[in-house]
């Protein structure tokens, strides 16, 4: 299989640089093919702007960011860092996103891949030949699955279903079911990396050999069961069906 | 009170930089003071690196980021452009972050206002004269209220506690809870225009007329009601103890 594996750290001598690394060497050692988007080894710009669209309209009176970005897609006006992004991402069957939890969420480096690569026309705004919105199961990035690779200071309780910090797969929503399987992808169980900030060369052997272990399920795997928006789920407020979870609410009535 | 309005849109002449003018006209006539950060008029830097910290150790083997901005905190020599933000944020009663939603989170540019200005020292690792460590209700922004403004190109129900999107409360919860609430602000109810893609003149006029009004109530509207890490609600692992909200998970049983 083909992996994108992007890595979003300041530093390469850390828990996360490490684990790069020891991850890299166990996809050689499984077959796999893999590049790597080092974003800030590449100083990746992280602020989508008027920049990311090439010249555009002449006299452009007002930016339109999804307009813009599908313009620009179509007539390969994108920027090249951008275009560079997207043809990594065709090529992969898996993409990886490995980074550090901060504030619950991705580092501003990686928001900003998102933000400027998953461009209307792409990752969201894709149509079927009848005018229906592809999205959640189905769109633009159809057939590949996405992993969550993290670290978090905190131990797994405050974590867990009931724990203070939140469930790590709700606090990760809108990566998970916003992001992945919106776009279509297939989203995995995240791989987290507990208690980063006291691992002692015990810990970090065990959290290493996780993370290679888990790496041989990538093909495989059974991808978290959300429910796609054409599936009949839904009614056509996009509410869930009273019959399906009944009686709940809540980011978890989305999974099946 | 004193406000400080932190905005993120690459586009001034946006239905966001609308809704804004007209808020900066609303506080005025109320007699609030208030400060704007236009991240992307100040070309906000949004990617922590080790530039934030000054020249820092003389030979920095490896940049440990929580511990080097706790560090060039005390010591006054984070950059610049943070300790601007860190003075304007002391100076404010209320901070109301204002912006798209981009895969259901805050553009990079405001992503990386979180990270780089809510340091070691101020935003997390706040400890008590006993060495406990000050969050969730409590920490370096105790007394401080947070408004969350944003726009959405979907419709109402698709955002509500059944609704596809996830409700809008727990999709925001990195930011209400992981971001507000632990650092000791009151999170207010986020303020969301919905359908954005589609606002006719109308549609304009009743939006920016609810966000006025809401802002009539900012001293004294009832914060959201999560529960407190201090208050003996979460056990020693932090677990939300299993006679309150009983035999329920997710991230809506830490609202009481």
């Amino acid at each position: 299989m083909n992996i994108l594996w992007i890595f979003a750290h300041p530093e390469q001598h850390s828990l996360n640089g490490s684990l790069m690394s020891d991850a890299l060497g166990a996809l050689d050692g499984l077959g796999h093919a893999y590049q790597v988007s080092d974003l800030y080894a590449m100083k990746w710009k992280a602020v989508l702007d008027a920049g990311d669209f090439g010249d555009g309209p002449s006299v452009r009176e007002r930016l339109f960011v999804g307009a813009e970005q599908e313009r620009a897609y179509k007539t390969g006006e994108l920027s090249a860092d951008i275009r560079a992004e997207i043809e990594k991402l065709a090529w992969a069957d898996v993409l990886v996103l490995h980074f550090p939890l901060w504030w619950f969420g991705p580092p501003a480096i990686l928001k900003g891949w998102f933000d400027r690569v998953l461009v209307q026309g792409l990752g969201f705004g894709v149509k079927t030949p009848d005018g229906h919105t592809r999205r959640y199961g189905d769109g633009g990035l159809t057939g590949k699955r996405a992993l969550v690779v993290t670290s978090v200071g905190a131990r797994p309780p405050g974590f867990g279903p009931r724990g203070i910090h939140g469930h790590v797969d709700e606090v990760l929503f809108p990566l998970l079911h916003g992001t992945f399987w919106y776009t279509g992808m297939a989203p995995l169980k995240p791989f987290v990396a507990y208690g980063a900030d006291r691992h002692d060369p015990a810990d970090y052997a065990r959290t290493s050999a996780a993370l290679r272990q888990r790496l041989r399920t990538l093909p495989d795997e059974e991808p978290l069961t959300y429910r796609p928006e054409a599936g009949g789920e839904y009614d056509d407020e996009l509410v869930l069906r009273p019959d399906l979870a009944p009686g709940r609410a809540g980011l978890g009535v989305h999974q099946r």
